[in-house]
């Protein structure tokens, strides 16, 4: 067989793998937001059927047969470099771990998943203790399947940013600490904000979020002939494909910031994968690049634009509509009420300041416990030392201190640090957009996002996994992943709004 | 390998199938309810990759080795024979059609549900002319594949019922037209019942109609727990399985009945697919046994119970607290309203006694389609003309017409026929359900359904596929299928509702 001939055997092979994902991505979409209370157990089936079709397809020898005869040439253009890159790199992790222990794996998450839930909703670390050490433990064989050289986290961090590694995440997030944490010293001492009269106590009905959720979706650029908005528990951004992209959001008549920003959230993550190089289709070079990246674009809009000034002079006639009660609020009190900044205990509640102090402390606790350094039964106190540490405050309890996330129960250590990469990524992208975009402050107060969203799709969206992530980083920005711009970006804005 | 291990492992192989098949039916349906409109063709994608790993492992010469290893001997249980006897006729048909067959026609048939859905809306015969031209081209061929003696379009009913033919279905469709076009004749010469004022021009908003059907479902005995109720265009009853079982209908606001009814004919399938023995979950033994059993279980709700009087003096109050310009409205004058009987265009909302005329007109039609008596072209006008011959009415457009029905585009060919066997196995069905429900007419009257849902759950449902359709008939009626009783049923309704 002729080298073209293997290297289209290899895609059409590896095609089937995508649609088999495509598939299992509609189950779980469904799984979240359509199927019915007692559907849950043969769907778990279903999507282990999904996981056991894709293992097998991926790990067929003649997958690595293929790859190691088109590794014997180099001169491939970048999109055939990509792709024989990214199904080695999958090669590569599906048969490096033996079968014994991804299915012991995934039955101790199931396992560990309800275990966690118990010990949340109990507020009792015990119940969790053990199945959480026999996480780590797990965690660490993998790494040591998966292969390191200076740092067995960093097996883990490259599942979720592939080349990620202690050793560039360390200077980064030490950067940003040495920055953020004066930062949010100086908005506390300015003394607590005085609660808006406009939100406290008022009813901000479902239809109307709903409204303004579909609008400023439309508006960003989101695609409803290719995609939908539904409501979930959990807001999300899933679906098959490019095609038929389905995000989801949640509503809470006392708190109506929450689906707006929820929504544009999910949005960005939309946008990315609408955007995705279509030539591409069903080939690992057209994917959305990497966590990191993906959550840049869904906290570029946001934050940086969804949290704008400019932007709350767009939206708020919207919400002056949907809302009567809000004819007196003034652009400021919205733009400052959008913008509340306060250590507080929830992650996934945090402001833009505060939110990477909660990432870094997930971070330096992982590093410790995938190392040894840190042992289960002292996680609690460290974690509760951690938060005095950085944010100042410290949890009553276990269920909304240690217990709070759901990604160590399901072995998800190495994940979080692609959370504040994104922010990391999408202040930088935004500074090189402003160099081409010099009107693009006025176009977002005319509610025009198509300039930036292009930019997007053009720098980032259409290069799909040709590059890696942080080579695409320098492409488009010109410089490695640094924490000035976002840094930068913040201490602005905080001086602005806080007057520190 | 013994025989014991040997069938265990024939039914672990046939499990994955049953898997698959359920993944199968979550695509199809949220193509039909949720898939937004760009993401057809990888959808198409998908579902034909479903349909190949189907083919391909039931295919596998594995399993035709364990049938003939387990043919070999012959003293089953009941549950055994049937999944043994199951398996072969799967195997048997699958083996028939090359793989690269079942990929093309589901592929086409994705692609021709998107024309033909075109067309009606546009009301423009030629935007599907030439998918539909292929789809019976496709099957012809799949009859050639399948085997056939007497008549090609056998192959194709055999697919829905097994075993029926031709020869079996002319005659009894012939007699059946003998009773009903005098029937129909004599109702016809009372002439034209005056228009209700309560129906005509009057508004019947959406949300009361959705109200009534999801109160009359979960009346019925439909479980939501384990199910869902949606909107689409063509209704229809799927889901993956007997925990997660999903139907639909559809609402016109200056016409209420065909939402109740349609309701109430897709909650008879629910209602049979959520009693399925669960005993037998991923075995061929545990399906509902045939189109014409499943179509006898939405007749049976929708009209031999949802159109008798006691179910109207039930239902009536509903009505009037959810449309309350019908606080007038007798039970004489609704019951009247929902068996008027009178020539109409579309299937699905004609009445007890035309309904058979119109799947008449189409196993006329098909007939002569797959047997290459009529061209496609020439099918529009052969439609209009049955029409006229056997209801006296034509279509003014082919929206009405031709082009109302979903299942020329999926390549349903040899269907429609099972209705009216649904028909007739109602009626006698019900016959013999009274015999035990002396009570009967008094527990419909009350909205008491669940003793003549627990007769059918126990003599229909939990019977799955164990014995053969003829033969379940045969158990629970004592007679094998005839059409006297719903002849009889038909005639002593329009007797006193027409006085003829």
């Amino acid at each position: 067989m002729g080298r073209k001939e293997t290297y289209d055997n290899l895609i059409k092979e590896i095609g089937e793998v995508e649609i088999m994902s495509q598939i299992g991505s509609l189950l779980s979409w469904d799984q979240e937001v359509m199927m019915p209370e007692n559907g849950g157990a043969l769907r778990a089936e279903q999507l282990a059927w999904v996981s056991k079709a894709i293992h097998e397809k991926i790990t067929d020898p003649k997958i690595g047969d293929m790859l190691d005869k088109l590794e014997t040439e180099t001169d491939y253009d970048e999109i055939q470099d990509a792709n024989i890159r990214l199904i080695r790199e999958q090669y590569n992790k599906a048969t490096k771990k033996p079968s014994w222990f991804v299915e012991e794996l995934a039955r101790h998450s199931s396992k560990s998943l309800k275990s966690w839930q118990k010990a949340r909703a109990e507020d009792d670390f015990s119940i969790f203790r053990d199945d959480l050490k026999k996480m780590i433990d797990y965690n660490r064989q993998l790494a040591d399947f998966l292969g390191w050289d200076d740092n067995r986290y960093d097996a883990l961090l490259d599942i979720y940013e592939t080349g990620l590694t202690v050793k560039q995440v360390d200077p980064l997030f030490e950067g940003l600490r040495d920055s953020l944490v004066p930062l949010v010293k100086s908005v506390m001492e300015k003394g607590k904000q005085e609660s808006d009269d406009w939100i406290e106590g008022n009813v901000f009905p479902i239809e109307s979020q709903e409204n303004i959720s579909q609008y400023v979706a439309k508006a960003l650029g989101f695609n409803f002939d290719a995609g939908r908005r539904d409501k979930s528990t959990h807001p999300f951004c899933g679906g098959p494909n490019p095609d038929d992209v389905r995000w989801t959001t949640r509503y809470d008549e006392s708190e109506p910031f929450g689906s707006l920003y929820g929504s544009m959230h999910e949005v960005g993550h939309a946008l990315y994968e609408q955007g995705r190089p279509r030539d591409l289709d069903l080939q690992p070079a057209g994917h959305a690049v990497s966590l990191g990246i993906h959550e840049s674009q869904s906290r570029l809009w946001e934050n940086q634009i969804g949290r704008s000034v400019e932007f709350c002079e767009w939206v708020l006639p919207l919400w002056k509509k949907e809302f009567p009660h809000m004819s007196e609020t003034t652009i400021d009190q919205f733009w400052r009420a959008v913008n509340l900044t306060e250590p507080s205990l929830i992650r996934v509640e945090a402001d833009e300041a505060t939110y990477n102090l909660h990432i870094m402390i997930r971070y330096e606790i992982e590093k410790k416990l995938i190392n040894g350094d840190l042992e289960v039964d002292d996680l609690p106190n460290a974690w509760n030392d951690a938060y005095e540490t950085y944010l100042g405050i410290r949890s009553p309890n276990n269920s909304l201190g240690v217990l709070q996330d759901v990604h160590w129960s399901m072995g998800a250590f190495g994940y979080f640090p692609t959370y504040t990469l994104g922010n990391l990524y999408a202040a930088q992208l935004l500074d090189a957009a402003r160099k081409d975009l010099t009107e693009l402050e006025e176009q977002i107060r005319q509610g025009d996002f198509n300039h930036l969203l292009d930019w997007m799709r053009k720098h980032i969206h259409a290069r799909g996994s040709i590059l890696k992530p942080e080579d695409l980083i320098l492409e488009v920005t010109g410089k490695l992943p640094t924490p000035e711009p976002f840094v930068s970006y913040l201490r602005n804005k905080l001086e602005s709004l806080y007057a520190i």
